[in-house]
């Protein structure tokens, strides 16, 4: 079929696969200070006709991470929990470098590294603003006199991503006179970073641009990787542009503010990850969910670098979603389905996709391609996570039908679903599956 | 001064510039015929430090005519005229040919060739579409029945380029379920091109689009070399994006439904390509205005493609504007003040476009920069072309200098503009030069 040209498979039964290694570390300068980074973009991509090892890289990944910990506890900064990790996500003219640690908005000079011109925009909403403008303000203008900043406070939730709050973006920015060489920062959690992105792919065409996400949701998925948009009332995402940014700046601390609902919520993106490509990473959260619902810094921030490395990974390979990017869509096709039809803003983000992510495996267990161990370890993560695992009563298989046919994964008519196939850890995307088994899912899940 | 660092001089008295030559003749098959193009993309940029040619490869150019003129008498096609010459856009993996030619949607090859998917979304106006949707929906699906068209019919104008008439087209494509490997066709004006470009963009994070102008603005100008976007009400195309199209089609038989005033806006444009980098075209233009007037079809036909030419060849060695690009907006930093300030709609892009290359001119004499007869050929050129050559009265000081100010080209508050300067061909793009000189310009063109 013409119309799966497009699909990709990663599986044990598939016969095509991308294999990676990691690279070396690298030493990146910031500042006065030398830090060791993680290069976690493949050098080498292989792929195998027979016999298929998966995408995750455990063996080397496993090394590189105790590297990294090891070269923390040597570094000569005045405090090693100041340092930031990095993790590059290697996009040739266009990569970027992802900084995560604590205590990073009170070392202005990684921001300031970043902004070229001497106009800067912030776009943040009304719950981050008071917490967070006036330090990002001071890291981006202290020492820095001939730097100016604005800002816009954009109503806080994922109701307000459409077309008329991104406006107000736009006339801050004319209105102040920016011009080609400013820099929009984005302050706040994926609402926040996907629309400031937009605007600043639009804005005279492309101007330059900072991620700060403040959520885990915005740290461990949305702010890496250049997927930028708003919603349609019909649809989400349906209006935005790959556009890359400067720099990503994960300041841990940040989470600390982070109420407990939006925590979880980051938490269905990080299971993800294991699920789609890094079984280890899996089995760690299995273990240490207690640790990271706690909040306990150390825990939170290696979920965080290891779901940034996943998804750079994924990225620096498909970096417009030609095939193996829209793996890290596990859910989302159901989960989007359950945020347009229930009302933008009334779940969020992770809730709908920790749902979407239970169908999905649902309907790969209907289809033979998992066991039942996978199902029950996934509903064990999510309820441990507290996220739920069936979707609102309001929504109807018919619902779930018309939204899911204008999702961005129809192509010519046909609907791909990425589905868990094989041992934890493999994924499959594709248009070649029994319809009978969507059908099956929806109404499980349906009470109509 | 650092905020000149972007500035880009092609004079006779600047010690850099670009000096270009055309490179060989191209087989690209269309069909089942063989047609020769015209490649006038460069294969070799010398930057010269003394002494200075200019960007106008005179001598060649009119070498790579006439053989093209041969070429296209020897065609084998059944007839001469249907035979599009092709000015290839050259832009690595994102270059497309500009097919130019009378007839050429009665050659559906040229146009499905380039559609990829199943879907067609064409985006044309109230006055295009009841003249060539048809037609074009015709060459879409003659002998291709599985692709479907929709078509979005926008009201007629510039005062139309706004964010509200864009969602029409989300609106259009979400309800027609459109999908990532659909096509949209721009069918009308820059307004039309310009728009559906930007839905292209960002529909779905980018799909694909072909370009067919009908206008000779489109055809000279904004069909060609992928600036897109809308208005916002303080200022012209500042939001948009950078996006190239598969195509564009020029079929130069719809210029014989476009009303007089619409003509000569477009020929605005074309004598810019003169002033700012082709002395011999201007020479070629200055003798045949009244053919070019009288719409003697040949005369027109070597207008569109040598500005095509033009085009293409500052596009392929600038596309994101980093310099050489700006200078195609010879005349535009005033002619949008006025597009602005007096309302979007009231002028033509081109009337405003003739007026602001008077004030440019007038500028740069009072600089010292040229002499007379340049400024009194350009007078004289566009009262031939019928074009206006003061602004409205209503249009004062303060009115350009605010809209100005909020130009794509100001860089760190400096409004850098696009100057004639030395022998007729030659120009600059430069905030290096005397207020004073713009202020005299501002104020013996405004009566307050």
């Amino acid at each position: 079929m013409a119309s799966l040209s497009n699909s990709f498979c990663v599986s044990p039964s598939c016969d095509r696969g991308v294999k990676c290694s990691f690279s070396k570390l690298r030493r990146i300068p910031i500042g006065d200070r030398n830090l060791v980074s993680l290069r976690s973009s493949p050098v080498r991509i292989e792929l195998n006709r027979n016999g298929f090892s998966g995408l995750n890289p455990r063996p080397m990944r496993g090394k590189i991470w105790a590297t990294a910990a090891q070269t923390m506890d040597q570094s000569s900064t005045k405090t090693a929990s100041s340092a930031p990790t990095i993790v590059e996500v290697d996009l040739g003219d266009r990569s970027y470098p992802i900084y995560i640690g604590s205590g990073l908005l009170d070392q202005p000079e990684i921001l300031q590294r970043h902004v070229h011109g001497k106009r800067v925009l912030i776009v943040t909403n009304d719950t981050v603003a008071p917490l967070y403008l006036d330090k990002v303000t001071e890291a981006l203008t202290v020492g820095n006199p001939n730097v100016s900043v604005e800002s816009v406070v954009l109503p806080d939730g994922e109701k307000y991503k459409d077309m008329d709050t991104l406006m107000k973006v736009f006339d801050k920015a004319i209105e102040s006179r920016l011009d080609r060489r400013c820099t929009f920062v984005a302050l706040g959690g994926g609402v926040i970073g996907d629309m400031c992105g937009y605007a600043a792919a639009s804005f005279l065409r492309g101007v330059n641009f900072i991620q700060i996400p403040t959520t885990v949701m915005a740290q461990v998925d949305s702010s890496v990787g250049g997927k930028t948009g708003i919603n349609h009332r019909l649809g989400k995402n349906l209006i935005g542009a790959f556009y890359q940014p400067q720099c990503v700046v994960v300041d841990t601390d940040t989470l600390n503010t982070l109420p407990d609902r939006e925590l979880a919520s980051g938490f269905a993106e990080v299971i993800k990850y294991g699920l789609i490509r890094d079984a280890e990473f899996f089995e760690w959260q299995e273990k240490n969910m207690p640790s990271l619902m706690a909040r306990d810094p150390a825990t939170l921030a290696y979920a965080i670098k290891r779901s940034c490395e996943n998804k750079a990974e994924v990225v620096s390979l498909d970096e417009k979603e030609s095939g193996l990017r829209a793996t890290l869509n596990l859910g989302h096709t159901f989960g989007h389905a359950i945020e347009t039809g229930f009302g933008y803003g009334q779940w969020l983000h992770g809730e709908a996709v920790a749902v979407g992510t239970v169908m999905a495996v649902d309907m790969s267990y209907r289809l033979g391609w998992i066991d039942d161990t996978i199902v029950n370890r996934v509903h064990a993560i999510l309820e441990q996570a507290k996220l739920p695992t069936a979707p609102p009563e309001t929504m109807t298989v018919e619902m779930f039908k018309s939204i899911m046919a204008v999702d961005k994964k129809v192509a010519d008519g046909l609907l791909r679903l990425i589905l868990l196939k094989g041992p934890l850890g493999n994924c499959i995307f594709t248009g070649d599956y029994d319809r009978k088994a969507l059908d099956e899912t929806l109404h499980s899940f349906c009470k109509s």
